[in-house]
C-alpha cells in the first residue's frame, strides 16, 4: 500500500472507533489513563529495552549526542511517562461544558457545548515520550490519535502504543483510537497533512523546518506550534537584581525549549551599567555571545569573545548556548525589533516603570507577554494547565500553551418546536 | 508592480494603521463605524452610480440574473448597509475581556485577555455589501482588513471603500486600516494567501470551489466557511404537523445560502405517511427533486417528476431550488448518510423521541443540530449575535456563525517581581 492508502485506512479506523470516546464519560476516559499508566509501569522493562534499540541505532548513526538524550528512555523515564499520564488523568473533564447557553424570543433554545474534535494528527520529533504525552491528552478530550514520531524512536514509538492499545483492550474505550502512523516512509507525514475530512487537526512538534513543512503542505486545519525567537529587553527602569537571574534563567535554564530567549534587547540608558554584568554572566554560563556594534565594544572592553550579529542571527532560534544581544533607544525600538525578528511566542520586559510596562503589552503581538519574570514560564504546567499538547504560536483557536480545553471544539444544538424563519 | 509586491505593500500599511485600532477604546471604534454609517448614507447615489457600472458590465458579461441579484445596489438596499453598520457599532466591545486570571503559589498573576488578531484577508464573490458587513465586524474588533472582493463588483466596492476610509479620516482611527485589493488580477488572491507573517489570517466566503482553493493555496491560517450540504431527517416518531413546514423552509426559504437544506431523509416508518405530501409540497414550491429508488417509486405514483439521485447529488450544495429525498431505516442510518455526504455545517431532526433526538445529537459531527427547527436558523443574526461575518464549517477557531468574539484572539500578560524558574 502507498502512504497515502495507509494513513487513509488507520484515519478511517481511528474515526470508526472514536465513537467509543465520543459516547464515553469523563470517568471511563480517566480509568483509560489510568489502564495505560498502570500498563507502562508494568512493561517498562519492555519498553526500555525497545528504546535501547533506537539508541544503539542512533549511535550507529552519529547522531548528536543531545538528540540522543532526548531519545533515551531509562526506567526512571519511563516511570515519569506513566505518572504523566496520571496527571493529566486527575484533570477536569473537558467535554460537555456549556459554554453558551440562551433562549431567543421566537422560543428557540440554544446551547453551545465543548465537544472533541474527532481524529487529530501528531507529527512530531525524536522524544518517545510525546507518544504517551499526546495520547493521554488526545484521548482525555475525547479524540481519536494518529501519531506520527520519528523513524529514530520507531522501536520505542512502536511499544509504547502497543502497551496503550493493550491497556485499552481491557476498558470502555477501543484501542482502535491510537494508531501509529509509519516513520518508516516519509510520504506518510505528507498524506497525514493532507487527509482532509479524515483527519480534523495535524499539530506539529518539533523543528522550525517541520512546522514550515507543515504549514506549507498541509490541507488539514493545523496549530503551528513551538518556533520560538524569544526577547528578554531590560528597560532604562529595570531593577538589575531581577534582570540579571531573569536573563541567565531565560537563556540557559534549558536552552532547547522554544520558551529559552534568544535575544536581549538592553535600553541604552542602562547599557553602560548592566551590559557589563550581563555579557560577563553570559560568558560564564557558556553562553556563545553575538553583538550589534554597540555592546560588541563592551564585550571587546571586558574581552569577553564575541562576534558582530548577522541578519540571520536576529532571526535564529539557537535551541543552545548562543545568544543576541543589541542596544535599543526606547521601548517602541525594542518593541520594533521584537516585531521585525520575533515569533510572536514569548516577550519579557524587565521594567520598574509601569508606564513603559503598559507600553511594551500594547505594541506586543505574541502569546505571552513576561513582565518581570522569565520567558521559561510560558509553559502548561508552569502555567496551571497541569499539562500541555505543545505552545501555539499561532493566533487561531489557540494561542500559547495548549492543554485539555484547547483540544475540544464546539457544537450548537438548537431547539425548537417547529419554529420555522420568516 | 506584481501581485505580491502589490498586496505585501498593502499589508504592511494595514498592519502600521492598525496600532490605531489595536490600541483604540470601544468608543473610538464604535464612533469610526457610526462615521461609516453616515457616510454612507450621504453619499448613497454616488454608491448606486458606481454599481450601475458593475451591473451594467454584467448584463454585457450575460451574468446569471440571480447573481446580478447579488451584485445589484438600490438605494434601499445601501440604506440597509449603512444601518447594519450601526447595528454591529452598538455591539458589546469583545476587545480587552478577561478570559482567565489567577495568582500561581509562586506569585506569578496570569491574566488572559482578548486582542485582535491584527490583520484579516476578507476574500469573497458578487456581494458588494459584503465590502462594508466584513469591514465593519473587523472594525470593530480591533482588525485591520484587507478586502478582496469580486471583479464583477469592483466600481461598487471601490467606492465604498472610499466612502468608508473618507468616514475614518475624520476618527481616531486611520483610514489605512482599510485596503481594498486590486480584482483585476486573480493573482492578488494567491499573493494574499500566501502573505504569512503579514496577514494574520483569510476568510474566505463565496462558492465551494472558491473554499476549496483558498485551503488548497493558503499558508496564511484560514476559516473555511459556508460550504453547506444541510439535511433534514424525519423521523418515525416526526409530528408532521412541525416536519412539513420546517422542511419547506429549509430548503425554499433562502435556497442560495449555506444554511438552506439539499436533502430531505425520512425513516422507513414514516415514509408512507409523509413522503407523498412532502413530495408534493416540494413540487408545488418548484423543488426538482433527486430521489433514492424507494422515494421516486412514490415519486412515481403521484405523477411527480424526479431523477434517480446519484453519488453527486448526495454531495451537491445546488444553492437552487434543487432537492435529494432518501428513505432511511434508521436514526443511525440516517447519520451513516449525513457522516458520508453531509459538510459538516447544520443536520435538522424532527422527531417527537427524545431518545431519538439525543442519539442524532451524539452521532453528529457538524455546527449545528436542529432539533425541531429550520436549518435557516445557524445564522450569527438569527442567534442573537448582532451580526455576522461568515458561518465556520471547520472545528478549529470558530464553529458554526461568527460574531466580534470569534475574530479576536487572545494574549497572556505574566507578571511577577523578579521570579526564575528552577
Amino acid at each position: 500500500m502507498d502512504a497515502v492508502a495507509i494513513v487513509s485506512e488507520l484515519a478511517l479506523k481511528a474515526r470508526a472507533a472514536a465513537r467509543t470516546l465520543s459516547s464515553s464519560t469523563g470517568a471511563q476516559r480517566k480509568a483509560a489513563l489510568l489502564a495505560i499508566a498502570d500498563e507502562i509501569d508494568k512493561r517498562s522493562a519492555e519498553i526500555v529495552a525497545a528504546n535501547a534499540k533506537d539508541i544503539e541505532r542512533a549511535h550507529a548513526d552519529a547522531m548528536h549526542p543531545q538528540t540522543v538524550d532526548r531519545l533515551f528512555l531509562t526506567p526512571e523515564r519511563v516511570k515519569g511517562i506513566a505518572n504523566g499520564a496520571r496527571l493529566v488523568a486527575d484533570l477536569e473533564d473537558p467535554l460537555g461544558h456549556t459554554l453558551r447557553e440562551s433562549t431567543l424570543p421566537n422560543g428557540l433554545h440554544l446551547l453551545q457545548k465543548s465537544v472533541p474534535f474527532g481524529v487529530i494528527g501528531m507529527v512530531y520529533e525524536a522524544r518517545p515520550n510525546v507518544t504517551v504525552d499526546a495520547a493521554v491528552i488526545l484521548l482525555m478530550s475525547g479524540n481519536a490519535a494518529l501519531l506520527r514520531g520519528s523513524s529514530s524512536a520507531a522501536a520505542s514509538n512502536q511499544v509504547l502504543v502497543n502497551v496503550m492499545r493493550d491497556a485499552l483492550a481491557t476498558t470502555k474505550i477501543s484501542p482502535e483510537v491510537l494508531q501509529l502512523v509509519p516513520s518508516d516512509d516519509r510520504a506518510t507525514v505528507k498524506a497525514l497533512l493532507n487527509a482532509r475530512g479524515k483527519v480534523d487537526l495535524v499539530i506539529p512538534r518539533g523543528s522550525a523546518a517541520l512546522i514550515r513543512m507543515v504549514v506549507d503542505e498541509s490541507t488539514v486545519p493545523t496549530i503551528e506550534t513551538g518556533a520560538g525567537v524569544c526577547h528578554v529587553f531590560v528597560d532604562e527602569s529595570a531593577d538589575i537584581e531581577k534582570a540579571l537571574p531573569i536573563l541567565i534563567n531565560s537563556k540557559t535554564h534549558r536552552p532547547s525549549v522554544c520558551n529559552a530567549a534568544e535575544t536581549l534587547l538592553v535600553h541604552r540608558s542602562i547599557a553602560a551599567t548592566f551590559l557589563p554584568m550581563a555579557l560577563i554572566a553570559l560568558s560564564d554560563a557558556g553562553v556563545i555571545l553575538h553583538c550589534d556594534a554597540t555592546s560588541q565594544k563592551v564585550a571587546d572592553t571586558f574581552k569577553i569573545a564575541s562576534t558582530l550579529a548577522t541578519e540571520d542571527n536576529w532571526c535564529t532560534e539557537y535551541g543552545v548556548l548562543e545568544m543576541n544581544v543589541a542596544v535599543v533607544d526606547s521601548v517602541d525600538a525594542a518593541s520594533d525589533h521584537i516585531a521585525k525578528y520575533g515569533t510572536n511566542h514569548t516577550e519579557a520586559i524587565v521594567s520598574e516603570d509601569q508606564s513603559s510596562i503598559d507600553r511594551f503589552i500594547a505594541l506586543s503581538d505574541c502569546a505571552a507577554v513576561m513582565v518581570n519574570t522569565s520567558t521559561r514560564f510560558t509553559d502548561g504546567e508552569q502555567m496551571g494547565f497541569g499539562a500541555e499538547i505543545g505552545i501555539s504560536n499561532q493566533k487561531l483557536h489557540a494561542r500559547g500553551p495548549m492543554g485539555l480545553e484547547a483540544m475540544t471544539t464546539t457544537t450548537w444544538i438548537v431547539t425548537g418546536n417547529g419554529q420555522i424563519r420568516n
